[in-house]
């Protein structure tokens, strides 16, 4: 391995994947070529095509068992990670995470059958949402999933269903503890401005109706305070104001035995960023809730958190094949790849930056050169990056993205009647396919011509 | 009909339904409930459910003809609209245009395969993209569809093929004509530095590459300027330029014959919005290039122009159905719909604007409530509006949102494992399904867990 150049260069650190830019199995062969996970990419592609999604087994694996090891050496209390499966939701996600003896939290009837198809066992499912259908609702409680109460509208329909089956039904609420936090921004109200959740200064008055409920039991409480966060003051002051929480609601007679600190926690897309790592973010979200929980001499609630990003981020590669290249003379040169805007929809929605290397060149050992590079879609905004250094490379080449495996292929469509990329699994120099490429044709499947056109034309 | 209040007061023009925020057929019935195409929003929505998209064929033929009529009264040679299929792509919608004699522009193998099906005739298919792949080119030419020759690496490939067939190849090329159009970011295609086409500096010795090969012959030019633009004066230069380029490439011993000027023309989102009519547009282009060929003496070419949005966003609405509410004191009050980014990713991405009322009270006929409409999505940007004006209304009242035919179904993902809508086509009193609603079933059909996880849970 000689990993000497640009990001490459970084040491690996395989206990908390989120603080590196590739995953943990990056290698760099004899032949200057890149691999993951014991494959070569270049076979992968010659074998699965492109674009293609990568995820690293070892890297999510190391993830899952790095917010374990850090809940069992920092808090004395039970815990239950769960994963945020918007990320990247797939039957094979959903195992990989209950084999690691994680949660899953979801957020619609698509994500709550994934994860049973998956093998998440019901009682470690969380459902979450602003806007549960009545079907979701029906169908999470007829799968006895936890349901987590965003707002009146979900309590009032739990409250309809647990009396009209004259059955109890356990609930966690959500609110907003007056934190905001987005990677730099860390806003502290009393009022937050979120579409999420209870206000706090809503709960006495929730906690007062929930008693007066006959069936409803709420035994837990959730808040969750951004994405992509770098600071670990956020979370140390979460902890603080989710136990004065339960100490408000046990005066209405709750019994709050589960406490679910949400996610947050940032990984490294491009060399600026420095997350903590897995096990200081862990450390400091379990030492204040214990330290607020000795000083109000409660019981420790079990403590849940939602990783997402965290967990499958790094473990995912995305690889390009180059096509043509538009050179703009003083301005600058486009190199086009085969995906773009319809696989990975962050650049044209959030400006996301990201890392990426040759294949077959990942330190770019000759001359290097600026490249933007865009995607094949007909739409300006398809850009990928606006300025990638890159060694000298040509058309057939192939581009490997880092850290795509959150919200790429959760987030991407078929603009422009694309079909979505294939998902690889690799582990130990094997490749198992976790999600088949769609094929053109079955972009039609949807379509339909009714007769008279058919006549007519 | 009662159009008075707010938005829905303007009067439809029914020659050019850009104009118009509503498709033409737009009513308000006595129980002031809203119809189009004849149909009550409220049965179909008992139907079909929600969200829906539907889609009025009045307003997309009238579009169509709108086109064609202006084409045959401005321009004194052959013309041929092309439809921009990547607005909106489906079987029906290249039926549609192909029954009104318009052409279809592709950018994939899936656009071209939706147009192939839905009956456009292979010669009246034009191909565009920055990186069209080989399997899309060698699909492109085994079915006679003419490309658009956008880079060096299109005309290489093109003259192998052709030279291994040892057969000519017609080709079109687009170039970017420098003019800068003030519109989007996102969506602005027309200034030099875009990975669309040649530069305009480049073209002598472009055609002159071109007129060494054997097979390749240029009758041709494309350009676009970019889109939802409202001024006419960026057109009227660009068909100036555009017949220069024709004298520029006749001197290298070229017959250009067609010369396609892209689409661009702006519709109504909101009342800020304000473009020129179908027919002031197609005027404009026309009178520019004619006064331009008369001046050089030349032959008039055939006129193409690829209109998508003002063929088919006017014509469609979405229909969400309203389901919890959070009133932050102070702050705002948001209302959550059954829908969000998944079905219309354009305000997270662009920020778009749009309009809307409530079904069964268009015209807000009592107080007047500012709500922010949010999606269902796990996503604190998932918000379709950030203050739209509403009358009184309640969870499972329904919400219309206009001018969403267009990159609102071709853009949509399934971000949260949430299905993709129906579309339905009124027409008369009649409503036929054009696409069908994917099921969350369907959203795992390309998961595959490989047999050792299997075992393993």
């Amino acid at each position: 391995m000689n990993l000497k150049t640009s990001f490459l260069k970084n040491r690996i650190d395989a206990d908390s994947p989120n603080k590196n830019i590739v995953p943990v199995t990056t290698l760099i062969d004899n032949a200057n070529k890149l691999s993951i996970g014991g494959c070569s990419i270049e076979d992968l592609v010659l074998k699965y095509d492109s674009p293609l999604y990568i995820l690293d087994e070892i890297t999510l694996r190391n993830s899952c068992r790095a917010y374990k090891k850090a809940l069992v050496k920092y808090y004395p209390g039970e815990s239950l990670p769960i994963y945020a499966s918007k990320a990247n939701s797939s039957i094979f996600m959903s195992n990989l995470v209950a084999s690691e003896g994680f949660g899953l939290d979801a957020v619609s009837e698509g994500e709550l059958l994934t994860a049973l198809k998956g093998g998440v066992p019901n009682d470690k499912i969380v459902f979450h949402g602003n806007n549960k259908s009545d079907k979701e609702m029906e169908f999470a409680i007829k799968n006895n999933i936890k349901v987590i109460v965003d707002n009146d509208h979900d309590l009032k329909r739990l409250e309809e269903i647990s009396n009209s089956f004259n059955r109890d039904i356990e609930i966690m609420i959500r609110f907003t503890p007056g934190i905001e936090c987005h990677t730099h921004e860390y806003i502290k109200t009393g009022s937050l401005d979120s579409k999420f959740g209870f206000g706090i200064e809503s709960l006495s008055k929730l906690f007062e109706a929930i008693r007066k409920t006959k069936h409803i039991k709420l035994i837990g409480l959730h808040a969750h305070i951004g994405s992509q966060i770098f600071e670990l003051d956020p979370h140390n002051d979460l902890g603080e104001i989710m136990v004065n929480v339960i100490s408000q609601a046990e005066k209405f007679g709750h019994n709050i035995i589960e406490l679910n600190v949400g996610g947050g926690l940032g990984i490294k897309y491009t060399e600026e960023d420095d997350p903590p790592s897995i096990e200081e973010w862990i450390k400091t979200v379990s030492s204040s809730i214990v330290k607020a929980c000795n000083k109000k001499n409660l019981n420790l609630p079990i403590l849940m958190c939602e990783p997402g990003r965290s967990i499958v981020s790094t473990a995912g590669v995305t690889i390009y094949k180059i096509g043509s290249f538009k050179e703009i003379p003083g301005i600058r040169t486009y190199l086009s790849v085969d995906g773009g805007m319809s696989d990975n929809p962050r650049p044209i929605t959030y400006q996301s930056n990201y890392s990426a290397c040759l294949v077959n060149n990942p330190l770019n050992n000759n001359s290097k050169n600026k490249y933007t590079v865009a995607g094949k879609h007909c739409e300006s905004g398809d850009v990928l990056f606006k300025e990638l250094e890159l060694g000298d490379c040509k058309t057939g080449d192939l581009i490997c993205v880092f850290g795509t495996g959150a919200y790429n292929n959760s987030m991407s469509s078929n603009y422009n009647r694309i079909p979505k990329p294939s998902t690889i699994l690799v582990c130990n120099g094997e490749a198992e396919i976790i999600q088949r490429r769609e094929s053109p044709h079955d972009l039609l499947r949807y379509d339909v011509l009714p007769d008279r056109f058919i006549k007519q034309s």
